[in-house]
């Protein structure tokens, strides 16, 4: 089933209005994508299954920040230094290329992203390595850094660089000195961002799955590392698929199926607070439509890791035999906070009380500047300085006579008395702390691609091929579609009333009445609709109860009769997992 | 109440997190704001809310395209070249300004952005006018007609132009070949898109009322002009204040309280799709919370108007004194569609079929080329050119035995059995047009923004003053507070079960046991929930009717004590608006 389905998919998601290159009217440009109706609407439900579980559920705040932003917050993010891929250009056809995938189709090395480019530029001479696109020779080009930001200016005359943010996360650590105030400067506490992010792909490939435009789901959870601990109890049981390093390593490695609770046990998850995300987004990928027999954790080999990272795992989700990355979880310790706080000379830090005021001893010097300045002239500030690094070193140095320090390299000799020196007890509340971060985060565009993958279906219904999508109730697009039998006035505007019943319920309803009921029953199916109800002649007639409709199933394709009047509540119960349809089915038979 | 106000607000909006300056610890830049919790919840409220008026229940397809698009999409629609401000730079600070509103701001001209640049350099001069930042004299500095868009490459070395999209319409214009699929070549359909739009403002002001990056509600309605016509009966009692041209331009003119169909039958407003959509509108508007008496449409002045819009006009609220635009309505007629159509050479036309077929005379010749040739040599083909749009024009001119036409001016005389002229019948089904746009446009943010000052109160509660916003249900961020009494376990325990079973109940909770009872009111008051439930020892005490709570509403501080049991269906009942706080007074000693 698997081998081949991309390509059907992509066929079936401009048909139907899922997702289609964007202004294929004026040739296209690589890497972005429109969503159609059907798309939009998924992709609207998966993001707000995600606030759902990740800031409803788990108590975190949602903000909403610019997709531009100014040079110096990449200057210190690192992104303007070292957000590059490695471009190398094509000498006879003029095509760029991204030289470590170059390496990585055609060699024996997986991670070549993560060598220096000098070596990259010897495995493509080595290995004689040609331009995918022409066939021509690569080896002596030089391969560049290319940065993947979009660069832009704001403003007029005057203006100022500006970047379209390659991931959601800056926005978030930019704000954090207000961001806390709002968490009333209580650690720990979470803040959440769905939206754009931006990266200049050299060369964007495969449908949605790598875009230069797309939507990040982010979570930025702020713990005190020496005291915050995860609830892990809650995901304990969990089962997970984990791809860990040495088993990536090993010559017949493979993903072990193991519990949260197992995995931090053996030490295979080093990190508490990154096994407990990986626990809860592996039931909410589950409760996605995520075909958890295609999905797996693997973990950052050494060289994938950003340097600050202490372990990181990605979810991964099998397309057509390839694993894609779908969602990184990283603790970020206090990398990003304290770039930000060195660069903006803000205060990022989060005042932590102490159970009990500490009493501490501080050594101060207060020197004699009538003693110092006449002495040292220009240098007795230095002076001071070198003395006031003494005390905190090194209390011993004044218990002479004479307390050394050295200036420039020359050691000088400064009576004790005229130190000042003293100790004194201090009593403090608290200390300031830069917060860590654990960072679950999610692509969203991908994640959309593997629910229509997985639920992608072929068989075969009254001895013809049908295609469906077996989208989970929770993200179809469209819960219910509403059909009159015929085209008939009554009929029609039963199945209207019907539809608006449904709607009033809160259920996503599309009322169609064109082509005949097999073709609508198709249409349905090839857009995941979980369930069809068709308004007959019976359905007007019997009004005693209101009348009847038929309901059909979309995977089953099994039908029943249900009542107009319980139409509302019962498939909202079905909606709701409450009620399986099979149990409407008992004693019924179908049609 | 209304002077004064927006100063509070923004304090407020950054205290408690509606929304604040980007990137402040950086600086910040002018004109890009960030949503916090409590703005990102109400911002989303809205949005869900326009989605369900505008697209669910008007059966319109939502979709969701690119920010960036490439240069040829804006070549098409204007904008590269007329999509500019006109700029204007201080010779002494710097400084860029918009010299049309310096203009506005200190002349009697009160639509400088339609006048010629040449006319502004004038008006300048003739004024005297200064720089706002630093007081020099601009006369004789030129004017600059700077382009709104914000521009970047896409891709590397063979990198294309690409633009921030300045209105999401554009993404609905150019795959309107495959979107009229999914409304299976049948008009009228409409397509919604909400999303972020850019503009590079030379100077962003007022908060977030014009920023730089901003996101828009945008409904492009695809009509047969010349059939479709909009459902106004639906509509026509809507009552509306209307600032038509003529009042504009008289002295003492003002804005006229009229109903929708009053207005359409006595030419106030021409257009009946724009008619419908102010109704629609000022319902949808009143129902988020803008102050019907701080609101009006005010129709386009004649150089306001794009050249090729018939009828246009604008809502705008009230912000202390000066009228902001907060949508337009326009009917765009074919142009968009035309303008892609002739850029891409990509057919953007529905197929109209005839009610019945229609038979029509074509008039068509088909020249004797063996006499053409030897007479006329190269000039052949010219003759023959002459020759068809002359039948199509004159069929008469054949009928004599020669027939004239002229080439480069010189008549030439044809014998007619030569031209083999003939009129043929031919059965058309129907015809390709081009289908006219309505376009409501909504900004989202200046709605926001509107929305939290016209909710802004201040009064005074048991002598002390206290501010609260008096946000509708439906749009605040926070529906109901939760609160235990005092510090206490039991209390705590029984409150977080009330808060688990109200967010059960689809409502939007927040949970607070920081600070004194009134504290928290005060809190609640000023982010604007509509209710706080409190749990004291009468609610864990009372165990035969599970206990009762203390509900209080917003805006009169009444109380009343509901069960804990009913409490969910009672609130969503308020929610809803099928209830009334002040049913449940009745009979109740309030607090």
């Amino acid at each position: 089933m698997s081998e081949g389905v991309s390509g059907k998919l992509t066929e079936l998601a401009k048909r139907r209005g899922y997702f289609f290159q964007s202004a294929s009217a004026y040739g296209g440009v690589g890497g972005f994508y429109t969503f159609g109706p059907q798309g939009a609407a998924l992709k609207g439900n998966v993001e707000s299954a995600w606030r759902e579980r990740f800031a409803l559920e788990e108590g975190n705040m949602e903000i909403d920040a610019p997709t531009i932003m100014p040079e110096p917050v990449f200057e210190a993010s690192g992104h303007l230094d070292t957000f590059d891929d490695m471009l190398v250009e094509c000498p006879e056809c003029g095509e760029s290329h991204r030289a470590d995938h170059i390496v990585e189709d055609n060699t024996k090395y997986e991670d070549a992203e993560s060598l220096p480019i000098a070596e990259v530029e010897e495995i493509v001479a080595e290995y004689e390595l040609v331009c995918p696109a022409c066939g021509a020779g690569l080896a002596g080009q030089a391969i560049e850094d290319f940065n993947l930001m979009f660069a832009t200016n704001i403003g007029p005359g005057d203006s100022q660089p500006g970047y379209l943010r390659p991931e959601t996360a800056q926005g978030i650590f930019v704000e954090f000195a207000r961001l806390k105030e709002y968490a009333r400067n209580t650690l720990p506490f979470g803040v959440t961002q769905i939206g754009r992010a931006y990266r200049n792909e050299i060369s964007p490939r495969r449908s949605i799955i790598r875009t230069r435009e797309f939507t990040q789901a982010e979570l930025e959870y702020f713990i005190d590392p020496e005291e915050d601990e995860p609830d892990l109890a809650a995901v304990e049981d969990v089962m997970v698929p984990l791809y860990p390093v040495d088993e990536q390593q090993a010559d017949d490695g493979s993903a072990i199926e193991t519990t949260i609770g197992e995995a931090v046990d053996e030490g295979i998850i080093t990190d508490a607070w990154v096994a407990y995300y990986l626990g809860v987004a592996a039931e909410w990928y589950e409760s996605v439509g995520v075909d958890m027999n295609r999905f797996r954790y693997r973990q950052h080999l050494a060289g994938e890791r950003a340097h600050y990272a202490a372990d990181c795992w990605d979810a991964e989700s099998e397309i057509d035999s390839n694993w894609i990355e779908i969602a990184g979880f990283a603790n970020r310790t206090d990398y990003d906070l304290s770039k930000h706080q060195a660069h903006s000379d803000e205060r990022l830090t989060v005042f932590k009380q102490y159970d009990e005021p500490k009493t501490v001893e501080r050594a101060t010097v207060d020197p004699d500047m009538s003693y110092l300045g006449p002495e040292f002239g220009g240098d007795a500030g230095a002076v001071v300085d070198a003395l006031e690094t003494l005390a905190e070193r090194d209390r011993a140095a004044f218990e002479s006579d004479s307390v050394e320090i050295e200036l420039e390299g020359e050691a000088h000799e400064i009576p004790a008395e005229k130190t000042g020196f003293s100790v004194e007890e201090q009593t403090e509340a608290g200390e300031h702390i830069v917060p860590h971060v654990i960072e679950p985060s999610f692509g969203v565009d991908r994640l959309v691609y593997t629910v229509l993958h997985h639920a992608y279906r072929e068989d075969e219904v009254d001895g013809e091929a049908r295609t469906y999508l077996e989208l989970e109730p929770e993200v179809a697009p469209t819960f219910v579609g509403v059909f009159p039998l015929q085209s008939d006035d009554a009929l029609e505007a039963t199945a209207r009333e019907v539809a608006a019943s449904l709607r009033a319920a809160g259920l996503s309803v599309s009322y169609d009445d064109s082509g005949n009921i097999g073709r609508r029953y198709r249409r349905q199916d090839e857009i995941g609709t979980p369930f069809c109800v068709t308004v007959d002649y019976e359905t007007i007639e019997e009004t005693d109860d209101g009348g009847t409709v038929t309901v059909r199933e979309r995977d089953s394709t099994a039908q029943t009769r249900l009542s107009v009047e319980e139409l509302p509540e019962t498939l909202s119960a079905l909606r709701a997992g409450t009620l399986a349809f099979e149990e409407l089915l008992e004693g019924v038979p179908t049609n």
